[in-house]
């Protein structure tokens, strides 16, 4: 166990603490990882009560090794949030770092290796929260344990709050921040979920899109039909469904729901400048990931701006060598659509409902019953998941160039700076009605596939991430 | 074993043949059950050589058992064709009965019990294949033993054919015609495989359509994207998939694709009048199947006369549990065409091919490589299944008139006569380029689930079979 010491190295330069950090590792490397290893062997999905329990544990043991006291705050029926506290003697401020603990859901037939059973191979660790975000939190401890075996104190009081359902759209995290209010104090969030830029240089994000979801089912027969005797006759309900679909949105990643742009807020001018500044990165992307074609005009940085509808899945009958020649059932389509600020999560799915309903659909909740579906041409079933806007700070505050600043020192070279991220994190919540800065510093590799099969993290990125939350905890005021 | 007697019952009308079947059927139903169980039992997938051969040698074994000798026609890497000839002395013709014992394929997760584990229920017998063609199988072997029992002799030869490879799309039933020439040889054919009319109502049909069928896959980026940070720009393979069924295809089953109708042959005198007789169901199926409208104008009975595109298969990405919020990296969607007089399946390849060309699509029929990719902003495997033209027997030839007035005395109502099936079966290779006529009469209820999940034979249409098979047997001259 590390001890602080009474001594105290002071006004080292966030330079000077990346360095002590980068020495600091590369005597623990073996240590850190074995952390991590251990951290991500847990099973992590947000609805798997006892497993979450496990990782909300596992994490206060990690807490507890280094002398540190967590708590767990609970609401019933959601995962717990762990918090722990790193006071600073007469610091005027908190900053409180976020990261989630759990996990998106796997297709482990799409994994090389378990998604539970953590691999090291070629310099990054494959498990399902590597990078998104169990390595975020691990680098934030070995922080915590660089700057004491450097003796380093903060100039602030630090403060780590982790969220166990981030991932299931953090339907409590708002009613936790409310709840706890003075446990989930703080003058300004630094958020480590999410990754940093495709040039690989370090990122710092001031906004995140919102996001909403929608599982979509039409209705064929009521039982599957052979296609030669009632094909062109029974309604398909894949057809139903990819019209509909192209009734929403084009190839080219444009909404086609009527009004669906009309609340979209454009950028500031210190947005537009940031993102001038950010380096072009589209051709090397789409050459690593094999796309002949982009939708829309513009580069990736400006059309993660924008509001997005994606299709995550569509499901009707068989393909390949369990297709019949048959009329099935149903098909299912799941979209997530991204929102951007000024959009609501109700007034979309106001929106879309509205647009679904002009093509000619009764829409229900439930498994619609035989009189409901005699009753109407097409039905389609919509159940929306959970929700939330899409949230900025502004680049100009004091506390936005502190972090730049500190950042660039820390890492070398000046970060990319972003006024959103394309991904959600439920930055709205802790920013209470816009009065608190929240920004976002990720470490995890851009190519993490977070959120897909085989995701990993960088070793190197690891690294990278416990300098620049050193750096970050060390020299923050 | 039944032993035919040397006495005859001459001049056996049709209804009373039908009658004496009963007579025997009811004395042995529960024999009967057991026979069709046993064979029901064998898995028989057409790609599954071992059962395959199972499945003839079981059938080799019903017509041993009945002291009938059969013999197994082979060509190298296809199922064999099980063959058997009971001969009438001084005939002047031989009629072939046709079926086949191979199946479509399953998917066990959605039938209530397993496919190849019979299973009776509310009067009807589970299994793959209980109607498609098993049961017809059985419903001939049964007919066979009912007028041996009442010593009554077929006016002409009779010869069973039975395929194991026509729900793969009968590839080698061509070379078996040509190389077995003798063999299977018959100046006419009556075709067992299919279902009655929706009424219940007995059903011939002189036609079938063709077929043949497409797998489709597009690609978005080479691994599954963050849609959050990718979405909108890096292609959603769904969308792209989406909009190309959208303009191959509308929701009232017409085909968009330029030139589709071009070759479609219109309705003889004949054809018309027996469609005008036939009774009018479509509301009564429509409730059945829970639908609230259908495709396109005009009832069932003529719109699969209509060349048809059915998607029977969209795979991509996950929906329901299992998604998550990315881009997938490609989606399939597998489609099976049927085909009327004069539609060739090349021409129909043809056109499909330059309607996605036009689309903006490279086609490749291999999954393509990473440069094939990047040279092309969109590209599409197309994977052709087998295929085979449309076919018709003229309503006004004596062999048709003939089967007409057999079944409607067997049956004790006149028959739903139809210019064509809206299935597909290899009926124009058995026409010999339209020679040789080529009837169907099938005996599977309508509601039998062929195809999919949960396929039945009601044990009613299995007697009503044997009577009218009997009848047939024992009448045509």
């Amino acid at each position: 166990m590390v001890v602080a010491a009474p001594s105290l190295l002071l006004a080292a330069s966030p330079a000077e603490v990346a360095g002590e950090a980068r020495r600091y590792r590369q005597a623990n490397e073996q240590r850190i990882i074995a952390e991590l290893i251990a951290l991500l062997a847990l099973p992590n999905l947000a609805g798997d009560a006892p497993n979450i329990e496990r990782n909300a544990q596992a994490i206060q043991e990690l807490f507890a090794r280094r002398g540190l006291k967590s708590r767990l705050l609970r609401i019933a029926g959601a995962p717990p949030v762990v918090v722990a506290d790193l006071p600073a003697q007469g610091a005027k401020k908190t900053i409180a770092f976020y990261a989630h603990y759990d996990a998106q859901p796997v297709d482990a037939s799409q994994w090389s290796t378990p998604p539970w059973e953590p691999a090291v191979k070629d310099g990054r660790i494959f498990a399902r929260s590597a990078s998104d975000d169990k390595g975020p939190i691990v680098a934030l401890l070995a922080a915590i344990d660089a700057l004491r075996a450097a003796e380093i104190k903060p100039g602030v009081s630090l403060r780590f709050v982790f969220e166990g359902e981030e991932e299931a759209g953090s339907p409590h995290l708002g009613a936790y921040l409310e709840q706890f209010k003075d446990d989930l104090a703080a003058d300004a969030w630094i958020l480590c979920d999410g990754p940093v830029h495709q040039s690989g240089k370090q990122l710092l994000y001031f906004g995140a899109r919102g996001v909403t979801d929608a599982e979509l089912t039409v209705y064929g027969p009521a039982r599957s039909l052979h296609s030669g005797h009632y094909g062109n006759w029974a309604p398909n309900p894949i057809v139903t469904m990819t019209h509909l679909i192209g009734s929403m949105r084009d190839t080219e990643g444009r909404i086609l729901i009527e009004g669906y742009y009309a609340d979209v807020k454009p950028l500031t001018e210190p947005e537009r400048e940031a993102l001038a500044a950010a380096p072009p990165f589209d051709r090397e992307i789409q050459r690593e990931l094999l796309i002949g074609r982009t939708e829309g005009q513009g580069v990736l940085n400006e059309r993660i701006l924008q509001p997005a509808l994606n299709l995550r899945g569509f499901s009707g009958g068989r393909v390949g060598e369990q297709a019949s020649n048959s009329i099935p059932v149903d098909a299912r389509a799941s979209i997530d659509f991204r929102l951007v600020p000024a959009q609501t999560v109700e007034r979309v799915r106001e929106l879309v409902e509205r647009h679904i309903t002009r093509q000619g659909f009764f829409i229900v909740r439930d498994v619609p019953d035989a009189a409901t579906r005699m009753a109407h041409p097409n039905v389609i079933r919509i159940v929306w998941g959970h929700g939330y806007p899409a949230a900025r700070t502004a680049m100009d505050l004091p506390i936005a160039k502190q972090v730049t600043e500190i950042v660039a020192a820390a890492a070398g070279h000046a970060p990319v700076r972003l006024p959103s991220l394309g991904g959600s994190i439920p930055m709205y919540i802790f920013q209470r009605g816009g009065t608190v800065p929240v920004i976002g510093v990720p470490i995890a590799n851009h190519d993490n596939n977070q959120h897909a099969a085989n995701e990993n993290l960088k070793l190197q990125n690891l690294w990278n991430g416990i300098e620049i939350y050193a750096a970050l905890m060390a020299a923050l005021r």
